[in-house]
């Protein structure tokens, strides 16, 4: 987990350092604006919420924010009135630290559910952390809110806009109770970019929908999923305020870095060696094909057989004809890279030498093509190894 | 795996045989009755579906059956035409054999999806077996129809019906791609009682719902998943035409029966250690308790909990909270045996001595008490282990 450079945007700084909820690495991250950003927020679907994903949806609804607070180590999900009272004192010392108004800081914690949170023992980190951010500084942030990751999750881009560069760097986290609906684990996108906050709000949502909410690791959704996005406009960009062309370029960078942070999610999923791309074509609505991909991308049967890197096509069309959609079983073809193993239904002839070949690589594609409908969907997977259960047993 | 005896109610006859599918082990079973009887059966939802299940179900609509002829080690499912003249040969050689009508005879196969289907031998072994079934050699049947499973499933009982002793045997297997959708992996349900083949059908239907749609050990459900039912009426009881007293207590037999088979399948789960009762009370609706107990009962992340005896009740909060029907967190209680874990949606003060002491044992209770509503369901899952990979990565 070596840490990497993350270039900031203008007038954001960052940093992440341990407090004492893990033994011995990061355990809380600040990452703060200058001036105030624009807000956007997804949240957990799940309705056993972390108090956290309670106080920072009505902070987000203000639609503007100056800083976000982060620990791992303590999820304070199912802690009660002694949770929501730890989420309100995290925001309070950071912005007493910072000089800002506490209705300006976003909450977030990861980590076990259930655990007595220890208010003071962040409180204290957050006095310590507020001096030490910097620019730059997002790698140790990355480091700080990690859980069960063996990865540190991050990306930076530049775009130019007309004249005007502007930066996008964005940190996530996330290994196991993975499979976001309409929310995600956390992640937290930071720009530059001057934006209304309603587009910058349907941008994010857009992003997610095509990206977090396409990923699976174990089928489980956590109770602190986040992704909240901060654009505080000092790349000096004209303000966007309606649908343009830089609107599509900036909606096109935010679709690549949450589909690059989704996939690095999966393919530090626990105990996972591999990234599978599990896409259904031919539905009859994008709906359907969701279900179907995310009925493959979930059959631990299949998963199993991923991680031994053997071919077990009938455990496809099994997880395909009980996901409950309609379908004629003798239309479906599938591919596993560009090998057809089952044509109108039924086996195909293929060679087991190159079956062999792709199920050895690290990324698969697997294609099901249901040829009944004109919708698509994709959504991302890893294998299922005795290292998950390993991981979990405790 | 040793032969245990099954009594055969009056008039039937089995017999298992190895015929080549499998290396050693039985693969080939026959059941018969002298004469024939009223036959109720139900089947998989899942949309792929064996050449078999097609065939029988048209077979089982006729209203009288004779025989079930069942092979292992090949499931005949999407085989395409071939396949469906497989299984419609297995029938013409089980009714030459035998001496009746082929629109009596039921075909049943289980094992790999997608392999061409050996109709030859299947074909050939019929014609040994047909002159080997003889009264109580059920076990020999059980043994024939395991595909994964270590453990043979049947169970027999005889109850007295006003003056006259009826006797019911049932065999059954199963131990992965087990999440019955409204029907089930294989189970025959003999007996010698005299009833009508609607009110049959009907308590057939009725246990099944309370036993096979009630467990999981993966959450994926089969191409071939069927139970039949034969009703021969050799007993000599007055016809059961009507709901009466006996209909009642023929229906809690056969709820005996299939939950007792039910509960096998899932202690004989792949790679699985524990059988876990997941009770949730309290809901809105039926429907909401189901929903919310396969939710916690396909939590691949309380199930390594569960194989590794540690207690993390903050999954089992999760696994309620996305399982997407309505509920206030703050009502629920959780019970691990008895001893309160989650009071009120917070951690209850309980002893870890106690927990251990419960988490240890084979067969486990866990109760999820909503406080919403008056409806309730339970749903028996297993634990997950390395082992379920190790078997399933093939």
């Amino acid at each position: 987990m070596s840490p990497f450079s993350l270039p900031s945007p203008k007038g954001f700084k960052a940093g992440g350092i341990h407090c004492g909820l893990k033994k011995r690495k990061k355990d809380l991250a600040l990452i703060y604006s200058e001036v105030p950003a624009a807000a956007a927020g997804v949240f957990t679907t799940n309705r056993v919420q972390a108090a956290p994903v309670k106080l920072t949806r009505n902070t987000i609804a203000n639609g503007t924010i100056q800083a976000i607070i982060i620990n791992s180590g303590n999820a304070n999900a199912a802690t009660g009135p002694q949770g929501e009272r730890g989420a309100l004192e995290m925001a309070r010392a950071t912005a007493e630290g910072l000089g800002i108004d506490i209705a300006k800081v976003a909450v977030a914690s990861t980590g076990p559910i259930g655990k007595p949170f220890p208010t003071k023992l962040v409180v204290e980190g957050i006095e310590k952390l507020v001096s030490k951010i910097k620019p730059d500084s997002f790698s140790a942030a990355a480091q700080a809110i990690l859980t069960s990751d063996t990865v540190t999750k991050g990306i930076s881009r530049k775009v130019s806009l007309g004249n005007t560069e502007i930066t996008i760097t964005a940190i996530a986290k996330g290994a196991g109770m993975i499979q976001p609906k309409m929310a995600t684990m956390l992640c937290f996108i930071c720009t530059d970019l001057a934006i209304s906050q309603p587009l910058f709000q349907q941008i994010l949502k857009n992003s997610i929908n095509k990206s977090f909410n396409c990923i699976t690791v174990d089928g489980c959704t956590s109770t602190s999923d986040m992704v909240i996005g901060m654009a505080n406009a000092m790349a000096g960009n004209p303000k966007i305020e309606s649908p343009c062309n830089e609107l599509v370029q900036i909606q096109e960078e935010f679709d690549l870095i949450t589909k690059t942070l989704a996939q690095m999610i999966v393919r530090d999923g626990e105990g996972a060696t591999k990234l599978i791309h599990v896409q259904v074509t031919g539905a009859h609505s994008e709906e359907d094909a969701r279900i179907a991909a995310f009925n493959i991308a979930n059959s631990n049967l299949l998963k199993s057989s991923f991680f031994g890197e053997s071919l077990n096509w009938g455990r496809i069309m099994s997880a395909v004809g009980s996901s409950g959609i309609k379908l004629e079983p003798d239309y479906i073809n599938v591919y596993l890279g560009d090998v057809l193993l089952v044509n109108n239904g039924q086996s195909a002839q293929f060679s087991t030498i190159n079956t062999s070949r792709i199920l050895k690589q690290k990324e698969i594609n697997l294609r099901v093509e249901l040829n009944q409908g004109l919708a698509q969907a994709t959504v991302w997977t890893s294998d299922l190894s005795p290292k998950y259960v390993r991981i979990n047993m405790r």
